[in-house]
């Protein structure tokens, strides 16, 4: 069965068996939290941090970057939908650790002879730093809140522990 | 307690229970699936969809939008890590449905004196046709394998359904 497929099947039984509880809950999120973080398979946020269903927003990109589509993004949280605590969490073991601009670029030449020429795939060589970053870009935007909390974690896929990254 | 310091609290206790089987698993999503879907606190993908850790890629943003940042992290899912079935989930009740840009820039021009002139912060008013809007976008995008397959879904919030949506 095609992966798509096979994904829409196990949601039928999710769905068979979800809480009348869950079923009306509000959008704001309860804990007035948004956590970013990467789009990689073996992270499991909602599980990793226990979230309960309605509690906090849950933004991810490759690398869990700090990107102006994440900004657009924690403005909707904080402004319209009342967030006031952000995490960043990056992890070991990431993609963008290991791959550098030009060698994306010199792959998608390579796979289908297109140009990527200033194309930003914002790789990291420094995990811990890369978070600071990413905390500061929120920081810094002036369509945050002035009030917003934003703290920096790594997650280790190997122990499953979220780990404070200290400001730098 | 604090919002994110009750969040680590909790993730102590999933990393002392943490099976061995997870602790080792690689980077490319095994069942090679990429999932685009909203941060809406309301939605557990990896709930819903019951995967396991390894299985897929989860893209989020406010409405999950098929933005540049999104290319970005396909383009790195696809010719790095080897996805070929997109999943591209809006669901019912989204705050993207309720608020116009004009709203959204008024709302930041009251709150911090910011103007946000020509940002846009991809709200939309046809919940079937933004999700038709986003799989375009990533199916003309020239830089994603032209061998991906790109579906669209609606997740209802008030059901936990996955729903496709059918071709415009």
């Amino acid at each position: 069965m095609a992966g798509i497929d096979d994904l829409v099947q196990r949601n039928r039984g999710f769905a068979a068996a979800l809480p009348l509880s869950v079923r009306n809950l509000p959008a704001p999120p309860s804990k007035r939290v948004a956590i970013l973080t990467c789009m990689d398979a073996r992270m499991h946020p909602e599980k990793f941090l226990r979230l309960e269903p309605g509690e906090a927003h849950v933004i991810r990109n490759a690398g869990g970057r700090a990107s102006p589509d994440v900004i657009r993004s924690l403005i909707i949280s904080s402004h319209l939908l009342g967030t006031r605590e952000y995490m960043v969490i990056h992890h070991t073991d990431c993609g963008m650790l290991t791959h550098t601009n030009d060698e994306i670029r010199q792959t998608l030449a390579k796979n289908m002879g297109v140009d990527a020429t200033g194309m930003d795939f914002l790789p990291f060589t420094d995990l811990e730093q890369s978070v600071r970053d990413d905390i500061r870009a929120i920081r810094e935007s002036r369509f945050i809140p002035t009030d917003v909390t934003v703290r920096g974690f790594v997650y280790d896929v190997t122990t499953g522990r979220v780990l404070p990254v200290e400001d730098g």
